[in-house]
């Protein structure tokens, strides 16, 4: 088989998968919606979370469109002018990259609403099923939310390659990956936006809701008499659901053009040296993705097992095969698309198998993650236990133990994602390839490569992470519903799996927004010295932290991630606010609710909800795209690329405090009221002690950090790398 | 007057200081020391607080010798071999860097040691002066803490020109500077383990018995039956006054070596061109900080007042003295020293006139910070009252809100800064300095003298800061001895007033930190280069981001702060889980305590408290100290210095938030207690309400924070600029 036959599966591999998906739509669509009152509850969520995603796209898409405008203005008035007579800028780089930033935006748009209308549609089939089996629970779930893995992979995946080929990437391979960068612009855009919108909807509902309920009024969870449970179950769909969507379309899509414009570089090596199709190079992110979409395919029907299994074992057996069947992918990717005719890497091996090796630090890496993960919020090990005991002495004890736990996790993270660095600059760097003057280009492209391999299995990662949103309206459906206690049994085990499957892809999230990182720094070093050199300026050979501009600009990246997380976690707080204030109204005002006479009005809450938090969207969303912008046209192309690495770096390790803090302090609040938490002389201290009061404050404070500000800190971080790679014509002078 | 006149008051100047500083001690000593119930309170605090100090200096002292025998083996081995022919390390580098170590640490115990004899001497006597008047307590508190500012600044004034003089600094100004880095390195190590240890002791003994008295047995805070009180007393002086000392004294220090360093560069530039006094560029800083010295001996004078005038009133009007004296003395200095005949600035402009504008942004950013902090941590503005409103609806609101203002600090913080250094650089870079091949010298010696000019109210600064625990103490001597109630309403104003002192020096230690920060960076360029210069090898032009093994090394400084913070606010969870049980234990087995028949067994509490404070301080402490000196050996230099720069960013901004967070905690608590928060209908929501506990809560999560892991992250912050400068010859290869 030859590099140019591979490359022919990118087009078939993303339309199977569309088609695939389409399958398991039907596939859930077709199935039983259970009970009259299932119906009712679906129904009412479903109108919430459609209204919600209407009006917030509506804003979105005015925001993106104002935003290519300017994109293209801007870039048209600062570039064209004196690069006009160059190669790749004789093109009008203008519009093509408003128009990239358009179609990216809408992409993203797309499979956010298509994926959250299934999820949606797949919550009441999944409670249905529980009435009857826990593996036909877990496969609707799961289905439902392979339905959104697929779209987005396949979407982005699509998207690039069809802007690549538009943008005259098959006449010319190494110039087309600059073009469209605008494209992950666009999706990293709207994933800000739609991950901000949906993250604080959803907190300010849960911890509302939580607050004037549980805590004052003294009802369950879920509880129908609560004006603000419909407003919770509408959250978790347009959070969890189409806010991580929109993080990972973007994440796929930034992270594949930053790969392609890396792999013009050593396109640059293997045309010099005259191997078959160097072009290979640049097309092979695209190819590893299109082996990830199918291997995934293949995992899904091995979701099955036994009534009495354990759930998760379920799904862990689709993320292995996923994973083995990735291997195998990159083991013939790499074999057949690097060809190095008449030079090996050091000591004579082929340069393939060093690029395998570092695919295979990218898989191991995030296998890694989903361990780590496990670790810090599952409740058998340490830290849980700790937080647990701590809540003992109260609720001051149980957040400083979180803290502590919560700081603790950056340590496995940073020198895991250290050694996955290393260890794949490494490789790459003894495979053999050399640039102009000896340089070595190898080393990057094998960040880059071992990036791609970890991002083979995202598809089942993003399946796996809907699957917690599904069960979640799952259980809420059966508990408003008043369903048969074996229903409501499967449902809660699922809903335990789905929280950890939630805290899993969030570690996956972060351990690819580092590798990415250094990727995506390194493409916005290569695009500044492309427009250097079609300019004739200097060359931007290093970013000097000693230079006053770059320590200046650092200082306010790091600084960004804080002031972004305070707007976000403000947010949550400000709209919860205004939640339990229409509650406490609402039974004040109507009495009748307590006995179950009145319906309460679920439809105000959710329009009091929805209008507050595209409200509280804006402010942090427009300082996250101001700030580089404006550091950029003060500072420099120099410091601007401090900024966007102590900022990426900062934004890794906060995010990562904030997801691994959040989800600790939620299970050990389950730890207590699973009755594992005991007094010195033996006796449970489970629901309704002062130990358990103590967990549920530290729960909610965990809710905002690991569902708002956590993941939108993941997108935060890429949009940096892609706002400063499209304006990086702006910030030369 | 001449530049070498002017270098003649550094010694007079630090021997006045400190004879002002024995003069003073005198005279609070020989001050009435109140009832026979104060004395014997005040003895129990004093024995504790020296039977502490005692054991921690001991291992303090410990660790120090063989961090000098290991340093000076690990230089010799690395150093002399290649390099002994060399004007600079001719000199046997080995033993001299390992002697300044102990030195510098000797110096720093020794003035950490007085210092606290000195305030916990002052207590009981603020405590009897109240019983008369407030403006004898002000001046008993502001003297006694003065001792502390003045021993602090002067023997490390004395202490870094000493050193340099033994090392030839006469005869070889530009060589000398290099060869006391060994001084600030032990200052700093010194105040790693002091802040450490004082710290995790003074909020362990605060929120264990807190938790056990005020919240479990409902009795009110420093209760005589609390067998945790006296601990708690004896914490207020080992932290806030030992720690926070150790603290100013390295970064004075280091400072001062950092900006000798820098002033090697313009000594060469002055001496090329035949100016008068190239070595006044050297001697500078010393001279600066000399006349802070004497400026602060006048403003201690003007602290008096009215006794119905707000106590601030009286501590602000010295501020203003001392800052006002300090930009006169400013203008001569640099007037004098700063001579530039046959040249001029930009504009025509005379060259010391630019560097008068850098010494006057120093001063000015610090004016700016003291009232940063106090915008954000005092109880009549915006974000405390957000605080106190959100603990309305319970412990997690109140801690969401908190940690929202928290990052928010980080806004101003990070731009006060940047401007600050981009204000001084530019002012430098105009001045027209210019070394070899055209480059600019001026701009970063500009930041080196704002940063002087910043740090000339030092030791007024901290005058006030250990104001704090004196009148923290004085307030509980009170309590705990049953006094009028006259006094008592003095010592409970003078204790706000300390909180709002305790408070504004955190913002002072963090500006100037991260002001110099940019100093110790780019000292340890020039370090390396003069190595590199002297071995043959490359000279680091550029700390480059984009090379991965930099970007790996600030991945894992900005992990360093939280881990290192998650250590320490984990040491003070469990040492006061010890605390606690031993305060329980005497509750149950000695049941007089409650109706005061039987004497609690504070002893027991203080010596439970030290032990697990002692073995606590040891395990952050090391990490600090090993995490660069690991990354510097695999990673190498450039590396090296990419952890110091963004571990420092990473480390300020958390301190930034931990520190003002923890202020606006408390004083939201205390907004409370005196009654400001009403609700709906106007009614006031004072002590014993749940907004009232709740807020508790955020006071107590907010301890740990701002005393034990914020404070100690200046001190890592400095401690690796230290580090690295001195063990810079180990990460050559």
């Amino acid at each position: 088989m030859t590099a140019d036959q591979l490359q022919l599966i990118i087009l078939p591999a993303g339309v199977i998968a569309i088609l695939f998906a389409l399958w398991l739509a039907r596939d859930v669509l077709a199935r039983d919606t259970g009970t009259a009152e299932m119906e009712s509850v679906a129904g009412t969520i479903y109108e919430g979370a459609i209204a919600f995603i209407r009006s917030q796209y509506s804003t979105i898409g005015l925001l993106a469109l104002v935003g290519a405008v300017l994109i293209a203005a801007l870039i048209t008035f600062f570039e064209t002018e004196d690069v006009a007579d160059t190669a790749i800028y004789g093109l009008d780089l203008g519009w093509r990259t408003g128009l990239a930033f358009l179609v990216g935006a809408a992409c993203s748009m797309a499979s956010g609403i298509i994926g959250m209308y299934i999820s949606v549609k797949s919550n009441v089939r999944t409670a249905a099923a529980a009435r009857r089996s826990l593996v036909e629970a877990v496969q609707v779930a799961m289905r439902g939310g392979a339905v959104s893995g697929f779209l987005v992979v396949a979407l982005s995946l699509l998207g690039v390659y069809l802007s690549f080929v538009a943008f005259g990437g098959i006449d010319r391979p190494s110039e087309a990956p600059f073009l469209i960068v605008g494209y992950g612009f666009g999706a990293s855009f709207v994933a800000l936006f739609a991950q901000l919108g949906g993250g604080i909807y959803t907190k300010a509902a849960d911890v509302g809701s939580d607050l004037v309920g549980k805590v004052e009024a003294g009802i369950p969870e879920d509880d129908p008499r609560n004006a603000g449970v419909i407003a919770d179950l509408v959250g978790d769909n347009v959070g969890d659901c189409a806010g991580r969507g929109a993080d990972l379309f973007e994440s796929t899509a930034a992270e594949n053009i930053g790969a392609m414009i890396l792999g013009v570089a050593v396109y640059a090596v293997a045309a010099a040296a005259g191997w078959p199709n160097p072009e290979a190079w640049i097309f092979f992110p695209l190819v590893v993705r299109a082996f990830g979409l199918l291997s995934t395919i293949i995992a899904i029907f091995f979701v099955r097992g036994r009534e009495d299994e354990d759930p998760m074992n379920m799904l862990n057996r689709g993320y292995w095969v996923t994973t083995i069947l990735s291997v195998l992918a990159l083991a013939l990717v790499t074999n057949v698309m690097m060809q190095t005719p008449g030079q090996t890497g050091a000591n004579g091996i082929d340069t393939w198998i060093y690029f395998f090796g570092c695919g295979i630090v990218g898989l191991a890496t995030s296998v890694v993650f989903v361990y780590i993960t496990q670790y810090y919020t599952a409740g058998s090990y340490r830290p849980v236990r700790e937080i647990a005991e701590a809540s003992k002495t109260g609720p001051a004890t149980n957040i400083i133990s979180g803290t502590a736990v919560g700081f603790e996790t950056t340590f496995v993270t940073a020198v895991s994602i250290g050694i996955a660095l290393f260890a794949s600059h490494w490789l790459g760097s003894q495979a053999g390839l050399e640039g102009e003057g000896g340089r070595d280009v190898g080393g990057i492209f094998g960040t880059a490569v071992a990036t791609m391999g970890m991002l083979m299995t995202t598809a089942y990662i993003l399946a796996m992470d809907t699957f917690g949103p599904i069960t979640d309206n799952a259980g809420g459906i059966a508990e408003f519903s008043r369903a048969e206690k074996g229903a409501r049994e499967i449902t809660d085990r699922l809903d335990a799996v789905g929280n950890t499957t939630k805290a899993l892809t969030k570690g996956y999230a972060i351990a690819s927004a580092s590798l990415a990182a250094f990727l995506l720094f390194s493409a916005y070093i290569d695009k500044v010295n492309l427009i250097q050199a079609n300019r004739g300026g200097e060359l931007l050979e290093s970013v000097d932290l000693a230079n006053v501009n770059v320590f200046i600009a650092a200082l306010i990246g790091a600084m960004l991630v804080y002031f972004f997380s305070s707007l976000a976690i403000r947010a949550v707080g400000t709209t919860a606010q205004s939640i339990i204030v229409e509650v406490r109204r609402q039974f004040r005002e109507m009495p009748g609710i307590m006995d179950y006479t009145t319906r309460p009005d679920y439809a105000r809450v959710v329009d009091i909800t929805t209008r507050a938090a595209l409200r509280q969207m804006v402010a942090p969303g427009l300082v996250a795209v101001a700030t580089p912008v404006v550091v950029g046209v003060l500072l420099g192309y120099q410091a601007v690329a401090g900024l966007l690495m102590v900022g990426t770096i900062a934004g890794v390790m906060l995010a990562t405090v904030l997801n691994n803090g959040g989800g600790a302090w939620d299970n050990a609040k389950k730890y207590i009221e699973s009755g594992q938490l005991k007094d010195a002389d033996g006796n449970v201290l489970g629901k309704g002690t002062p130990a358990h009061a103590a967990a549920v404050v530290g729960d909610t404070v965990g809710d905002p950090f690991k569902d708002t500000a956590g993941p939108s800190l993941h997108v935060l971080v890429k949009l940096l790398a892609t706002i400063t790679l499209v304006l990086a014509p702006l910030f030369i002078r």
